[in-house]
């Protein structure tokens, strides 16, 4: 096992990872902006190093400056969170180069994932059901006729190496297809310096439901269960649970299956997220995130398993530690991701927490970086913390959510707790009956607001 | 289901059993004395009545001031938490007499392990093993050798009335027995107004053993494992875990079954606990708890029940909900009581808390009633909240408990952290060679200190 980490990253998830180093007796190093002094993941660290100014280009993205910081202190493994450099093969390869572990897979698999053609073609390839689409990028006016046809309209367009809702456009039959596709090559190529696009059928109601895996790189892998986050605004999740309300046992049996069987044969290494639209009982691979996500508490609460001591103990070369008929999913959890925003217009609240009491007692996890006094600096992603609840069952787990948030105080700056506060008394929000248009449209009603 | 249900308690048990209806859908009723006016308790409840003054004899021990705000509120159900009234057979009987449920056993049953003569009598009747001594009240001289020498020397000389290690004394041989029975008659007296004691046979180094029991009144009753709260400091518990270090799974199915069998036997109502004290193998009872207890959290975190809905269930009438072959013991718990105390000499230290951050994560769960910026009132107990933390193992257990330790954030009162921080470095506890002997030695020993 390691003997000394460094958490290139920030806020809860530093935070977090810094707690399963603790567990497991390991040394921490924290990084930090210089906005960020007075950050919780600093005080808490055994050593911190300053790696730069505030604009994260200058510091959490400062590969050279998070690379003397691992030299500076003996840090033998750098954990690199979500966001910033955890998806950054180049990252991988430079720590690789200088001995240091990167905790996370290999260059070569977050190249291949980060290339989002590349990543389809690959999810085909290892028996992944993905959309019908063109088989890569599309290189001419006929050819994204043909291919739409073939498909069969509405499709998507989207941007090769897009993102986040970017270069995305649809076309309703071959009168706008061509337009549409011109309108995607400007904003990719305007977004990402990359106009290559391709093109999908588009699906109109699907959820987001999403395949937590862990692989040791040796070609064994297991499934961990899905996680429903149909609940999105601009393609950023705002509620997730596990497991999903929509499938039947012998659907997740069958998706589990084909997920573990795929990454066994990847040789996947570390802990990563298989995501796929779900409709009509069809899933469909969008994309392969090749770390930890912002969301994984859900599936730590229902198999009792600590995905980052996973991800530690494998990095180091271990074993996963399961089996996949050891793993048993008990309850239900659900995670509310609670930003400094307007819970209504969304618009980012930074500023100084002038009152914090998160919730407790049983079946409460709150995972933050913030305290009563704390001032969130506007450089960085809004994130308060994020609101984990269990229960033995969802009808249990929603009962406690409504609770837990009652107790939730977040004074000083704007949050979105009251928004989810409406969500949790929605009759389509108790019957799990939303996909991942539901949430827009109901902000768009301003419903409860 | 209860409609409304007032909790005749303070602090973090009266919020424990708030967020336990709030989940039900039950509305909640607090009580308070004018020294509780801005206690959390009272602000998170849907309403709230001032009982009397801070003095508790006036206010949480006031039963026509209680019985009133039933009735003004129109609560149909009480909930006793523990200490206070919980194990008041008349402030049983008086609400059933107004119509107003007690959430609790019976008042005989109440009654009948409130004495503990009476309560060892009816536990040697219902099969569980007693301490060998005298079968009840000794009353006199010759009486008292008489059954020493039966039993065997060192004996214990107890109160009838007795708790708290008050009115009990030890006795070497027959030259002091005399002498010992006198001191525990005065202590006795003075402090129960009773002078009755009885004898048993002298454990030297025995362990705290307790079994959680939930019963529905009706002979149905299960067991829910056991705690091990053996870290004592004056007889008051400090650190408990489930499950015990020191037993084997033969051990334990044996007692279970023992003791869910006197339950059924007894048509136990509510959840209670029964304490041995464990030497060598062998359990002898010492006293049932009538009630729920401060360390029912690291039950819950172990079988994933509600202790609290559990109750509420059966006091409304309805099953138990569980049987004993779908009870299953996952991974190891530990509760810390964090008081308001100085570490070493255990002074009371009442005032304003200047600053309070709980940790948080992956199997961290704290149940407090306290804020930052609250003032601990100097009329009660000087708990400031319970950490409760629950790994897979006991050595992930331990681990995760020291670092949520280190995050535990308690200023401007003392507090008991330090021991706890202390204590989690020390072999025995890492290695769960302890008695209830064990915490006072240490303690005595002045180490770490």
């Amino acid at each position: 096992m390691f003997r000394k980490v460094l958490i290139a990253n920030r806020g809860e998830i530093a935070l977090r990872v810094q707690r399963a180093c603790k567990e497991l007796g390991i040394a921490t190093v924290a990084v930090h902006s210089t906005a960020d002094t007075d950050a919780m993941h600093v005080r808490l660290a055994d050593e911190s190093v300053c790696i730069g100014p505030p604009a994260a280009a200058e510091s959490y993205l400062n590969i050279p400056a998070i690379v003397a910081a691992c030299e500076i202190t003996g840090a033998d493994a750098v954990h690199p969170g979500y966001g910033f450099l955890s998806e950054n093969a180049r990252f991988a390869e430079i720590l690789e180069a200088h001995g240091i572990a990167f905790i996370g897979p290999t260059a070569e698999q977050i190249r291949t994932m980060g290339d989002k053609i590349e990543a389809k073609r690959t999810a085909a390839a290892l028996g992944l059901p993905v959309v019908p689409g063109s088989a890569g990028e599309i290189r001419s006016e006929e050819e994204l006729k043909r291919i739409a046809a073939e498909v069969g309209y509405p499709v998507l367009i989207k941007a090769s190496a897009g993102g986040g809702g970017r270069g995305m456009t649809v076309a309703q039959g071959p009168d706008d297809v061509v337009q549409a596709a011109a309108r995607a090559r400007a904003e990719a190529k305007a977004a990402f310096g990359n106009d290559a696009v391709y093109l999908e059928r588009y699906l109109a109601t699907p959820r987001h439901i999403e395949i937590q895996v862990l692989g040791d790189g040796r070609g064994d892998a297991v499934a961990l269960g899905e996680r429903d986050c149909s609940l999105q605004r601009r393609h950023q999740k705002v509620w997730e649970e596990a497991r999903s309300p929509a499938l039947n046992e012998s659907q997740r049996t069958e998706i589990y299956e084909t997920v573990a069987k795929a990454m066994r044969e990847m040789k996947y290494r570390g802990a990563g997220t298989i995501e796929f639209l779900y409709e009509d009982g069809e899933f469909f691979f969008i994309e392969m995130n090749t770390r930890l996500q912002v969301e994984h508490p859900v599936t730590e609460m229902i198999t009792g398993l600590d995905l980052v001591h996973a991800q530690l103990r494998v990095a180091s070369g271990g074993s996963l530690g399961v089996k996949q008929e050891d793993i048993h999913f008990n309850g239900h959890a659900i995670e509310c991701r609670i930003n400094a925003e307007h819970p209504r217009t969304f618009v980012p609240s930074p500023g100084v927490i002038t009152h914090y009491h998160p919730p407790g007692g049983l079946g409460v996890r709150v995972d933050s970086a913030v305290y009563q006094g704390y001032r969130i600096p506007p450089y960085y992603d809004s994130l308060i913390g994020k609101l984990i609840v269990h229960g033995n069952n969802r009808v249990e787990c929603l009962m406690r959510l409504r609770r837990a948030l009652g107790e939730f105080v977040v004074d000083g700056v704007e949050s979105t707790l009251p928004l989810f506060c409406d969500l949790i008394d929605h009759p389509d929000i108790a019957n799990g009956a939303y996909d991942i248009h539901w949430l827009e449209s109901y902000l768009a009603k301003g419903s409860g607001g």
